[in-house]
């Protein structure tokens, strides 16, 4: 499993479905869920920050109104799968730092840990992810180590071809926006779909796990092969 | 790709295919190729070894004579393939910590050189691949560092659960036999095939790579998502 994430909200509420749905799967406990970078606005400087419904606004061409009716049906959304999301005083920016830690917190086994804080910091709790105090006290709150994080925040090449080889992956694999799930490489849901999606999703990469044989059966002793019961050499 | 090696001599005729099967094959530059541990015969105390022709008779139930000539037939195969066969004076045992080196020198970038290096000394230079001094020179010519290589000889958990990983894998995608190869842990090749198979089946699933969608069309767009060039948040 590797959903690309990202700080727009339908990753905040896709990622509380995909997990609800996730929840209902039988062998929940064989799946590994891997989250994988995206950047929707990669060309930002890290330094230019500012308010959602501004930036909503002046990219899409509409009235602060209309962007405020569109961050009211996210609401919704959100609130629906139980979560808490303020449609006022939200910051945007370019979430690079943010991939970068969420791989380091990825080789260190708490990489949903710091994306469940980072969500909750910039939908819930209006605290900015855009600046490096912030980052680092939700780094440490998710199990990592300060100076490791003060580090790779301090070298902008640290992580930085991770959060780009997972760019290129999204782009090969035909995504062009998130939340993108991908199962075992194979089946793809777009969006923020429904829980029961998911876990039919699910169930359907489980069904079809099992190899295509090329060349005749995908199993020894019909060529030329070594059984490990026995048989050919 | 994930072929899954042995000291079989399939594996070792096999290797030489697939590769001319890749070396025909548009997309080749773009390809991984990772070597996965598999064991025919687990339980074998690594001191117990012995002639190769003598096993074969006893594990198969056949004559001396019988067993030559099996290995006539494979010496046959691999000649057509321009590879060395020596069929009299082999050695068979245990092959643990050969896989656990290849995993080292998977991690040091070297794990195809260094298998290479053994097929040719088991099978054409009738090196035994049994002993811990063999195989530290294989290593060391292949790339690796003398101190580590024996470093992880003297240890027998290094590597150990990466190559029971492996294993586990091997026999969860149904592959009771070596070499087998998995492409995208999609499609799968059992046995030493001619070199044409394999640039088929790399074809076949170099067109297949594109996702399946669930739950309508797998792009962004769709759906609740962010988009990349602008829309829904």
């Amino acid at each position: 499993m590797a959903p690309f994430v990202h700080a727009c909200p339908w990753c905040y509420i896709g990622k509380a479905r995909f997990e609800k749905g996730l929840a209902a799967f039988a062998h929940r406990d064989e799946i590994e869920v891997v989250h994988r970078s995206f950047e929707l606005d990669p060309h930002r400087a890290k330094s230019e920050t500012g308010p959602v419904l501004e930036m909503l606004a002046s990219k899409y061409g509409r009235t602060l109104d209309e962007a405020r009716a569109m961050e009211a049906h996210v609401a919704t959304n959100a609130h629906s799968e139980g979560l808490e999301y303020r449609t006022e005083g939200r910051d945007h920016g370019n979430t690079f730092d943010i991939h970068r830690l969420l791989h380091l917190a990825k080789d260190r086994g708490v990489q949903n840990a710091l994306l469940d804080l980072a969500y909750r910091a910039n939908f819930a709790e209006e605290r900015s992810v855009f600046d490096d105090d912030t980052l680092v006290a939700l780094a440490v709150e998710a199990g990592l180590d300060e100076t490791e994080v003060r580090a790779v925040l301090a070298d902008p090449e640290a992580y930085a071809d991770a959060v780009r080889a997972d760019e290129r992956e999204a782009a090969e694999l035909g995504a062009n926006g998130v939340p993108f799930f991908v199962l075992d490489r194979k089946y793809g849901v777009s969006g923020g779909q429904p829980a029961e999606l998911f876990t039919q999703a699910l169930e359907q990469a489980w069904q079809g796990r099992a190899l295509q044989p090329v060349g005749g059966a995908a199993t020894a002793g019909t060529a030329d092969a070594c059984d490990i019961d026995g048989g050919n050499c």
